[in-house]
């Protein structure tokens, strides 16, 4: 995805890189424990890859960007999982798009695991010697590029179990009790002045988090919880979703051609309200934040409430200004659009060749929800998905203008 | 699909209806002796069905239509079933699209077989005693419902494996060879008369077969051989996919909409023509029966050789009038538009509710393939496809009018 | 659109054929003589042409396969209207799509009609002194293709004008009062036995009507009239549109996608039905044809009286043993799909070309109807149209097999 | 559009609304004299509208928004225009969805004309006396909305015209060669600072000019001029459009799906390239000012020249330095997307209902074009589109960061 910038100097003092390696690739498997071998394969949507192209494609960052750069004579383990599980293949007449994905019975999920396994032995053997720092940087980057498919690897596959009319329990211990709001909402002002904005210090970070720069900030104020299901559903049962008012023009027009009436995952039946997730569908928490919902229902709600959404720099600020804030278990969305920050520039070779490219269209989410892995995500960390979706653990935090302007 | 109407005295007599059951119901699996659990999920394509629900389909016809209504205080598998696995389910707010069947990971391809067993007992079982006509009558639909099936299995199972990049090999020992063309083609004379078209005689038949009516035919010739590979080829190498005027209108903008170049399964490298089948892709062997092409491209070869197809009533009285002219091993399509027979009627009750109601817009294939279960087809058989379809085994016979009109 | 076949020796006799032409290019520009120039532009879908267009085309025709040929050295009223006005331009860059002819907004309507006076004043010279019969016969065909797009300039602006919400009045003195049926329906019986079908005799006719042969028709009763809108009101009324068993399958997914619940140009106001025609909304009139109805909605409401429709052989052999059969107000959709008769065969020349390219996916409708110009069909003449499509004034009438067949 | 917020009190000093009213509804018909009723009528797309339906619409403004409310007793002209020219009309069942204002042959051209009369009499009649500030500020607002249209109206216009493959000519005297740029390309810089953003001082503004408030620039150099049709060439010869690593990655999908390898409105003709515009179509002009590209294609050739585009408020904060920058050809993109100021509000009524409701998914230009009426633009303007639009006088500025970053 993005290309790395700085070194892990400080990750590496702590721990080794072999040892985190086999940590995080094991992550990602143990997600997969519960599934059987035909949860591999599904692709309802061409926006959700299934789970098997997941584990193949991380696998693939390693082969390709080290094992065959960093090995002389190195044996690639089949040169057809090279076209498959490469994002982009533009090989003639042989194209498989991304909307494809699903047709791939084989290879079998047998044969995955055991790409994973030749992959994982070599890079372990690669790492029992001193290596150079550009593949030392080179790897940290596919743990993360990992990570991040670990996360995919939750939404996804949840979307995929959500298209069978079953609705099957994928684990019934990963619940979201844990995650149940208090009421005692407050909030926090951000005092007018010139912030700073974007990643510093050690540690690892992509691009698109470069370089520090400023921003002029308004004061604002700025909820220090995220709104809840409970909070959502009053905007529900006041005809939110039919009051065209509240609704940007394209949101209206996404509501009424994808007849949406309410987040992804939530049901309703004899008129009660429920809700799915990885350990089946259950009663509708009112005091749990809400999650799947897209820009445009998070924007809808805040001019319900006569507020707003905070901007990333807004959001980014009050987190390094408030201890408590980011705390979160829902990716929030901002109402920044995705962007270049000044002086962005991206890597010269094949990695950092795409950086930028997907800078129009995105919206910008701050934080982290329960499907990122732990540590992965930090107070500059930049997320952005299009504004329809709602696959995602996204939800959002209120913020207002501290005062009229009087110029 | 369609109804039962006649009922299988002759069958009966020389084998007994447990036995026929056990026998289709095992023919059925063993189409699946190779596949492996992952291949039994994937749906490229809305009009293919995954292999896991075609076995769980013809199950629930047994429960559905025998076991329920013949046992009393039958418990039925499991209710989920039902619903998944009835081709037409319009629960409200859960509606699963038939382009959506690719997307049940669950049940697991061992779920359904448990499934199978627990039908097949309970049917074995039951047809351990005397049942009455009705039932008798109902699995013998069942069982032809199960081979057309059977069928399905194959050429939506090939289908899903071409979607592979990969092109895998389903089983090398299923190849064509057996099925090379002598070159003593013979042009077979039906002379002009009124013939009687339709279903006669003992044993099963489809609705559709049905009244037994007259036909005026016009002398014609017809080609004692389906067209070959080899021939095919000429009309592709003359420039035929680039001259509009053989072509139907609708079916030139097919070319261009889908970039049709050839059938399906042709596929072209380095100059050198290849075939893809169950046995994996191989060189293209001239001398075999020419497969996998629409109504569109039957028509256009034929008015390229200044030809044209036979009428479905043609093809039915050279099969009687010629004892060596159905041999087939493709399905031939006609130049007849599938539509009732004069007196057509249905059956009152579920299973006869629907069956003229494909009568438009499909063209009439006559004869069989190598798909086909042995003892399926028969002279008046009546197959059917929208023009555009090439996944099928589907072919063509060339015929002439005898000589100029004149009245 | 077809190819001429036969000389029309027989109107020659009678009138002039310089006379013909003139009366039959006058009554093209009688039709338009309420139309405001901006009426003449509008294409609001696809398969409806503007009027200006019809106008053109059909000029096109005369200047294209007469006057560039059998004046030498003519030249071209203008060389654009030449790729403007042909229905088949494939000029690389600039293809004009048929969707595309409601973006014209020059030429204009004017030089539309000057275009027209320029070849009619070439035509009619040449038609001053003796022509070979090549050019006499495309003349004549030239003729039968103007008459077929006055039909659709009739059908095509009453499309347009219904496109408005204001439902504009085009011609208030276009009433449909002169044909209410009386009530005196009769079963006309058609026995069984080889019938000829096909034209025969003095005259034009197109190369779809040829060659005479032989079908054989069962015996059946076939009503002497139409379908009234008060008959098919009551299946409205009986829930025909909301029960699934009425419909062929497409019938019931056209239903639903296009969101159609009566004939074209039928609204509903305060439970009151109306009905547009060219004198503006009325009143529904329950003794007046029904008209403008798919192929789908005549099959269903056939099923729905437990009748059918008749074939295009039963209607045609109807017409001949009863002379008070054929006075048609509406084109009579029959169970027949489009097909060639034995013998068929196409003209060598540019204009014969494409003869046969539309025998694919449409149905039959014999008849006429009231835009049809006077003398234009006849007993043997073949309509085709689309099952889907609604904007012909298109009707049905009932048959039912005689007897139980039995065998 | 955009709600009215301060009064235009310096204006209405200068010249009085009655005058100034007059003025601008007949600049709006100046635009079409050179049309003949037919060009009034098309939408080639739904993205644009018909002539006559701008010419309507904006009088039916005057007509809801003063006269009906202004003048006791008024008398709509028409009750059906108001159901046709209002941008939002959802009267159940008869809805005419905005791709389907091409099909409206009637009202007339001259109906249309005569509409405006009316209205133009009655608001000119009520001019003569003096009026309330909310009904000024209304006019007012009327006003910019019909300058608004009066863009639209070239542009959509030039649009209509270029899909006739006639190209024609609609006004010889509208040529570009006054836009020709000489070679005296500047940087001009930009220093460090925070810079006060939005609409200050007296006069018209829309709503999303304001507030007035901060942002933080960092230094950047930003050129004098836009970028030309030659240098634009150079892009285009050097493989540009071929060329993923230059494009966003929906950038490079649009590209393949629409099949675009220019700018809107050139043409290649043997090895010649040309440019359509009003006056016709002329050989490309090399020192002209690049014009009808989308965001993407702006965002590829600033990426292909290792430079970027501004970002709105370094747009804007350049013009306010730098007095003769802001001599505008055409709308420039900048990488801002569309989204509210801090403070942003909405005003209550009708007109202020929908304000923010195109906030998404759009990029804003700045400046002004050929077709902008003289004064409607001012340097905190912000005019917005979709990336892919390329039909506005749309073009570019580049712009790059001063120096490296470094904290």
């Amino acid at each position: 995805m993005e290309a790395l910038t700085t070194a892990p100097k400080g990750t590496s003092a702590l721990l080794s890189l072999k040892t985190l390696y086999t940590s995080i690739r094991q992550a990602t498997e143990a997600i997969c424990t519960k599934l059987q071998p035909e949860d591999y394969v599904a692709q309802p949507v061409a926006w959700v890859s299934p789970p098997k192209w997941h584990l193949a494609h991380t696998t693939w960052f390693f082969e390709n960007f080290i094992l065959k750069e960093a090995i002389p004579g190195y044996k690639i383990f089949d040169k057809d999982f090279h076209f498959l599980f490469n994002s982009y293949y533009e090989t003639a007449g042989r194209h498989l798009g991304r909307d494809q994905r699903g047709a791939l019975s084989r290879p079998s999920v047998d044969a995955v695991y055991a790409y994973r396994r030749h992959v994982d032995e070599a890079i372990v053997q690669l790492l029992s010697h001193p290596i150079n720092e550009k593949f030392e940087k080179t790897i940290q980057l596919g743990l993360q590029h990992e990570q991040q498919h670990q996360e995919l690897l939750v939404t996804d596959t949840k979307f995929i179990f959500s298209q069978n009319p079953l609705l099957p329990v994928w684990d019934e211990e990963k619940t979201l009790d844990h995650l149940r709001q208090a009421e005692d909402l407050q909030w926090l002002e951000v005092p007018e002045g010139v912030y700073e904005i974007g990643f510093y210090g050690e540690g690892f970070c992509f691009d698109n988090e470069l370089q520090l720069h400023k921003q002029f900030i308004h004061s604002i104020d700025i909820r220090s919880q995220v709104v809840t299901n409970g909070e959502y559903l009053e905007f529900i049962n006041d005809g939110g979703y039919q009051n065209v008012r509240y609704w940007l023009s394209e949101g209206w027009e996404w509501l009424h051609t994808d007849r949406i009436e309410h987040p992804m995952y939530w049901y309703k039946q004899d008129g009660e309200r429920y809700f799915y997730h990885l350990d089946g569908l259950k009663k509708l928490d009112l005091s749990l934040p809400l999650m799947h919902i897209s820009y445009y229902e998070a924007d809808a709600f805040a001019r319900w409430k006569g507020l707003r959404l905070p901007t990333e720099f807004e959001w980014e600020t009050a987190a390094r200004l408030f201890p408590s804030f980011f705390t979160n278990m829902v990716w929030e969305w901002t109402k920044s659009a995705y962007s270049s920050y000044p002086g962005f520039a991206t890597d010269e070779g094949t990695i950092g060749e795409y950086n930028g490219k997907f800078m129009v269209n995105q919206m910008v989410l701050r934080g982290g929800s329960i499907a990122t892995p732990e540590g992965h995500s930090r107070v500059s960390y930049r997320n952005f998905f299009h504004p329809q979706m709602q696959w995602q653990f996204s939800g959002l935090r209120l913020a207002k203008d501290k005062k009229e302007f009087s110029f």
